[in-house]
């Protein structure tokens, strides 16, 4: 593929100067219609050294709104980004809505330059790729624009670049004795290349490969290959919009698909510790806990605890409980509510991305990004096409997180709907806990069906070897938290030895 | 995730017929709705051996339209199915628009029972996840709503299965010693499912895991999972077509991304051969091509050639040459013409899959598959999500050929504009040829602009390194038969040594 560019491409000033300014205002005219659509883009740069990705973007941004643009120079991982699964630092840089995101090299380093110096293994590719593939692909089903740049430039075009910036007295520390060992091994980095864009050229994210040989010609194409996405992301926002007109014929609700007796019918709820056993057991496992905190540690392996259930099924207590004998330095809990407006205009893992633990740390999620597919779903504040998307979403987001290593437990705290309105009642009479009980906990309550429904979709289609659901019997909040605690330690322990 | 499947739910006779007349009626008419829609289903049923599959796929099709529905029993490949890359069975399976194909067994044996009996090797799994992927997204995005059901039972339930089988005196035939060690697997069979059901379990393509200890139960899930499915792909349809309605704001045609010259124009259309030069060559290079056929015969290589290019560019000419000397139970010629009713009824690709040569085989493609991404394109006959969509498919289908082992030569022959005048106007005036010209060639002639837009396009998305592209200098036909022949002997060559 690459051989086959022409790189004698060019132009002449005079056609250059012609054509450009129409260019340029175009692409404001784009930049404008996305912001106002809301629709985010990603604008990669990748490509030899010295093919002049930095004067392209340069040019590129000189005439956008600087409020609607941010550019992001991608080197190699810092200590901080290392610790974190690799797509990480990309998934924190994505754009929110309406604007635009430029990246000076990007997610690709990982299967060129690592892979020809050797830092990740060979059979790691395919699943490299596939993550690749699948961050671009969430990116896109959430409306973002995604454009990818190779600029193309012949080893001896390199070569003469390299010589001319160490003939020029200001420019000639740029040229370190790495950047001639790149140019060297040119003939291997093609070949990764050209796997690479062979991989991850999609209908979603294409690359684009730029002659850039000649300035003019290379920018003029940049520009125009940009408008030419924004007006289809463009396109494709008012086509989605049309689509969700769509009434659905008939409601899938009537078909109640889940025959009962269901997984959670069948739990028992009528296990219970008394408090002696239970004193005793949260005694010698939280010890256990806090020397699995201190092993993890020094293993270098991120822990990631996610707590969902029903309100009032102990959520609270119970991640007391885990957390009581930790080194707080070494864990952290977050409580998920509704996103903020900054949330909401990123995709909806974005967030979550943004707390995930650093390798050898414990973050314990109090509610998470299974309200996507929870009340989300149940009280119709994201579409069906999104939330059924994102079962799939999930598994890929918790895929990343253990590909990287981590240990992830899930427990889904459950109680009877009586057990629930004992609390509830409790909670309402008893002055201490009455500011726990909303009006919204009685609404959800009405709900329960279409919750239960919702629940037992997400046990069913997100349980993975990588990442199992528990189901913790919570009628007794002693016997819940006993029960949660073990298989923590379990599944840590598991993962140590 | 198995190990959390409830095998005890089960439901009473009576219950059961309360519910399951209605449930049937309602599948009926969903069954009638698809027809009436035009959307395809695929329904896979896989499980373990005794799990029940034969007598839910009887129940299932008992009440159906036997007009609308097809059943595949899917046992190991025949020598015949070997001969072609895994999915081709398959593909040349998928039921047409509105139809509904049944299969007893499916692609899924490649990831279970294949990697259990080790005829595919570790290494391979990723990259057959991948092929299945992108084969059920392809269907999907094509409009077909796809089921897949893992029938579960117990390692003990069926044991218990088999013995009360052997038992009986009509049915012990049924279990041979292969079963029992299938049985004796069971375990390791467990961990390759899972594994497939997470990696296959998609947005697009879900798995669900069926209770099947009591056959009632399990008929009822069946059931409404089929009619839950299929409602939802009739508001897919629905939605879809609200989305088409909308037109586009910006006509994308003005932006002309491909900045003059392209590497169309760079052709350098004066290279000729003199008619001795050209002779010469020509026996020299069927010769070798006569031995290579006979060659990849041995080897068990398939080719796969593909004509595209200008009307009156002289394809049919070249592909004369190729195929002069080779023995004709070794080739053949596939001329493409506009898609019959019944291949229109098909996802794009169906009819090339149902083509492709087998093990040992030349196929010459006059004109292909790239018919979607230029003429379909050009003259609207498919609409621009679908050509879009259409790279990243067309290097799918090549990836499977290529993964297959496949040799693939693209040649797209390269004539001006003139030149093509001058033909034209030759066959107009000659007698034995004027049946050659017909006004559709004038007309696609009027719009030669938006054929070379898309050909670049093309051009640029679809060269791969296991499918490149050649672009062939036609102006002088004796120079471009020459030169495909050398490519392509020099790409079996390759392959060979």
């Amino acid at each position: 593929m690459l051989e086959q560019i022409d790189l004698k491409k060019k132009l002449s000033k005079k056609e250059f100067q012609k054509e450009f300014p129409e260019v340029q205002e175009k692409l404001r005219q784009v930049q404008a219609d996305l912001w106002g659509a809301g629709v985010p883009m990603l604008i990669v740069f990748e490509g030899w050294d010295a093919a002049g990705k930095g004067l392209a973007i340069e040019k590129l941004v000189s005439r956008l709104d600087p409020r609607g643009f941010k550019v992001h120079r991608i080197k190699a991982p810092l200590p901080e980004e290392k610790m974190r699964p690799f797509l990480w630092r990309f998934w924190t840089k994505t754009p929110p809505r309406g604007r635009m995101a430029v990246f000076d090299r990007s997610w690709y380093g990982r299967v060129v330059v690592e892979r020809i110096d050797k830092e990740i293994k060979k059979k790691q590719l395919p699943e490299s790729y596939e993550e690749i593939r699948s961050f671009e692909r969430q990116l896109f089903d959430d409306g973002a624009v995604i454009v990818k740049f190779w600029l193309h430039i012949s080893k001896k075009e390199q070569k003469k670049r390299f010589q001319a910036c160490e003939a020029d007295k200001y420019l000639s520390w740029k040229i370190e004795k790495e950047d001639w060992k790149h140019h060297r091994q040119y003939d291997e980095y093609t070949q990764a290349v050209e796997e690479t864009l062979e991989r991850t050229s999609t209908s979603f994210a294409p690359w684009t490969v730029v002659e850039a040989t000649d300035a003019h010609w290379s920018h003029l194409k940049i520009f125009k290959t940009i408008i030419e996405a924004g007006l289809q992301g463009l396109d494709r926002k008012r086509r989605r919009e049309a689509a969700l007109q769509v009434k659905p014929a008939v409601d899938t609700e009537q078909i109640t698909r889940h025959t009962h007796p269901t997984i959670l019918d069948k739990v028992d709820l009528s296990l219970k510790l008394d408090k002696k056993k239970y004193e005793d057991e949260l005694k010698k496992l939280s010890v256990r806990m806090r020397e699995l905190e201190f092993e993890i540690y020094k293993a270098r392996i991120p822990v990631v605890v996610t707590y969902e259930g029903w309100d009032a099924a102990g959520k609270g207590g119970n991640i007391k409980r885990i957390a009581s004998q930790l080194d707080p330095r070494g864990y952290e809990v977050v409580p998920i509510a509704a996103p903020s407006a900054e949330e909401k205009a990123h995709q909806f893992l974005w967030r979550f991305w943004n707390q995930i633990p650093k390798a050898g740390h414990i973050t314990i999620f109090d509610r998470s990004w299974y309200g996507r597919v929870l009340v989300e779903r149940v009280e119709g504040f994201c579409h069906e096409d999104e939330w059924r998307r994102a079962f799939q979403e999930i598994k890929e987001f918790e895929g990343n997180l253990a590909e990287f290593g981590a240990v992830i437990a899930k427990f889904w705290i459950h109680i009877s709907k009586e057990e629930q309105l004992r609390r509830f009642e409790e909670r309402k009479t008893s002055e201490y806990k009455s500011w726990k009980i909303t009006d919204e906990d009685w609404r959800n309550r009405d709900r329960w069906d279409r919750y239960e429904e919702a629940v037992l979709d997400t046990l069913e289609n997100t349980s993975t070897t990588y990442a199992p659901w528990t189901i913790v019997e919570g009628e007794d909040k002693y016997w819940a938290r006993i029960r949660t605690l073990r298989v923590l330690t379990e599944a840590i322990e598991r993962r140590i030895s």
